[in-house]
């Protein structure tokens, strides 16, 4: 029988890895809404651009034609580190659910950084490189983000500043010296080193800080020290082109397997890591070759998408960096602290936006309780602990395996496992402890943040 | 060229995962010499072992003549949650030394429990199953036997009790969250629950425990509990048998590529993932049939084979474990607690200790800063952040590249990479902000600890 054939984990030769970017942009017919400057409300120019981004990637960040875009080989070079990432066949999950879902899972895991971050950040790094630069800026939050920075600048030479979110620059002091370990110098945010950043201490001396803010403070020294540039991990269409090659292999692999999913599902907190696994499958779809169903998964606690507004909004609290389109929560908006995993950012990629809004994408939210239950149960019989944000993924992966018990479908199910949870113990030891519980705001929480949105005529 | 052709990573087939175990044993004309009844000096009887192993385990213990040792299918289908394990070419370490020399590593760490103890964890775990067992008990230093256990135990539905060394209980809660987080209880050790436990605080108020006297408490709970048995993560020969799956999938991935190599180097620590590396090409070596160079690399800090005395010895602190003849710094030897990683293990396998006797391996010592420096080199360029253990044999892998760099020999070098270093970022902190030291105990110390031996007659 066919199925029998199927491996635990399929992998790639190493002559699969993508060699091209697929850019679901120039398939789409409703483009995604540009990047504005936030003075003149115009759409933002790469000159204006260049000042923060490196001029490659400005150049990626507004191409909305080209399907396809080179990867330049010493890029390709470096994939071979770690890539291609296996698909992998959840046998053992399937056999503990009793389903008759087939679930296949991305897991872009197997690399110091712990997750997907790396297919961008050694992107942005080659192309600082290129373009002769000292260094890069950027923030970090959990840390995945800038771990995979400091591997990339790292491997190319290049000087790594990172602000990294107080409250996990103290709670998380492990991923801080594995990006120490690669070379990068980490600020806790906010800081005494940037104006915006003493202004934030003035107004909020308690602060633990947030994403917004660390954002701020990086591209105020990227665009103030002499070759220095900004970098930015999720949300920019950029990153969501990088991450194509998740989904490339992916589809590589299930072609070569002969399956067709049904389902396919990503969590959501930038959007780069779904925007990255599905492109390929949405190409599909746009271009009328095929159909799919897509959750994004996000947590009940930062619900941009299920409960969010699609309108302009800032990217950053210092509102320094251009406006962008998205479904957003409003940029004062900060999760509660109860909150344990990353995805928590106040707004959605701009392309994941238009796609969610023209009804390409489903999404849907889940308690932070409800996904570590689901993150036990399947490292226990997969033998991977898996990160909190990966674990939304799980969730509804899981959720959908049942339901197909329940009607006796055999439906194939993949999702991407974007990483590994082994930095995320205090929050697994929360769980264990019974102390973890789930925070919803409220409509009043959410109906104020999104009354700071600027207003932007279309 | 056949030299491009071979790639980064190389995965076998889930096919090509070993269907048996390789019993080196079988093949040394000098068999390693048999455990001994603490009590009357004898050799222990497979009736003697009972009470403390599992009935299968004993017979794998005892069994010096069967080379091969089929692997049941149940443990060959755990193993395909993450094996084969990738043989690795290290061509970014080989660019950065800018040797002629060809490096390769066949990497354990892509599993949650970081390393390779997994390998030996599913085999205890599926015989004490299949005996009918309620539960195991072990002890876990640094945890990384603890956590591949509890991995293993959670699968086959088995209670897992672990006595975590008390300093790494407090100073690695992450890796006693994992275990939680299958579902194992874990006890820092000495603790009041046992017997031996009890004495150890009343004689030592203040200790922080050692692996020696976690095995004791551990061995206690075991024989004193109806349906339990002790099971040991390193230097007993059955673990060994299972840790040839190594050795037998760097044996079949070094063939498929026609790669021959000169000198097979791995850290030891009790010489689990040492054996289980070099069994197929010691047994090679055995017969005749070829000859390698193979280096035995342990902790200037803890030397059992390099100025350790070949001897029997006790196992545990507590004394209650069979003595072992093996090279040994005396079960009193406590290495400095400056000692960053693991390997911290008085003693060495009986079979390693007889090959290394025998002139069939070679043994150096290395002093931890240097093998963080190495660590870090490795992580920048490889991509992979590594375990403290495996980084012992990154320094001599480096070491012997750089010879071949000043000789101009084109020798081709393969290490065990036996985990990652994830759980180990207070070291790496230590490391990164320059506070790490060396310690090596003097010639006075290691004839203190030495003087306890016992006196066998042999």
């Amino acid at each position: 029988m066919k199925e029998n054939k199927i491996p635990y984990k399929t992998y790639l030769d190493e002559s699969e890895i993508p060699t091209k970017w697929y850019n679901v942009r120039a398939d789409m017919i409703n483009k995604p809404a540009p990047l504005l400057n936030p003075a003149t409300h115009k759409p933002m120019t790469a000159e204006e651009l260049a000042p923060v981004f490196c001029e490659e990637l400005v150049a990626q960040e507004l191409n909305t034609t080209d399907a396809y875009i080179d990867i330049p080989q010493e890029i390709v070079d470096f994939y071979k580190m770690y890539r291609p990432s296996p698909l992998i066949r959840a046998y053992f999950l399937e056999k503990l659910l009793d389903t008759p879902a087939k679930i296949y899972y991305k897991f872009e895991g197997n690399n110091t950084s712990g997750s997907h971050k790396l297919n961008s950040a050694i992107a942005q790094a080659y192309y600082a490189k290129k373009q002769g630069l000292k260094g890069v800026t950027t923030e970090t939050g959990a840390g995945q983000w800038g771990t995979a920075l400091s591997m990339a600048c790292s491997y190319f030479g290049l000087d790594c500043k990172v602000f990294m979110v107080k409250v996990s620059y103290e709670q998380k002091p492990f991923r801080r010296e594995v990006m120490r370990t690669y070379g990068a110098s980490v600020t806790p945010s906010p800081s005494t080193t940037t104006e915006i950043g003493k202004k934030i201490l003035a107004d909020h001396p308690g602060t633990t800080g947030s994403l917004g803010c660390a954002i701020s403070e990086a591209v105020e020294v990227a665009v103030s020290t002499e070759g220095y540039r900004y970098v930015l991990g999720s949300v920019l269409n950029q990153v969501l082109l990088h991450q194509s090659v998740i989904g490339l292999e992916t589809k590589t692999a299930l072609d070569k397997l002969g399956v067709k999913p049904d389902i396919i599902i990503g969590c959501a907190g930038g959007g780069s890591n779904l925007g990255g696994l599905i492109s390929p499958f949405v190409g599909e779809m746009l271009r009328g070759e095929a159909d799919y169903r897509i959750i994004a998964v996000e947590p009940a606690s930062c619900p941009s998408f299920t409960r969010g507004k699609y309108a302009y909004d800032f990217c950053d609290t210092g509102m320094v960096c251009p406006l962008a389109k998205m479904y957003t929560l409003g940029s004062n908006f900060i999760p509660s602290a109860n909150h344990a995993g990353g995805l928590r950012y106040h707004g959605m990629s701009s392309t994941l936006s238009q796609l969610y809004h023209d009804g390409l994408i489903e999404a849907t939210s889940v308690e932070q309780t409800s996904v570590f239950e689901a993150a036990e149960q399947f490292a226990r019989v997969e033998g991977i602990l898996p990160a909190p944000e990966s674990s939304h993924a799980i969730r509804v992966a899981i959720d959908e395996a049942l339901k197909c018990k329940e009607t006796g479908e055999e439906k194939t199910i993949v999702f991407g496992l974007t990483g590994t949870g082994y930095f995320d113990m205090v929050a697994y030891e929360k769980f264990n402890n019974g102390e973890m519980t789930d925070y919803i705001p409220t409509d009043e929480e959410i109906a104020k943040s999104l009354a700071s949105l600027p207003v932007v005529e279309e």
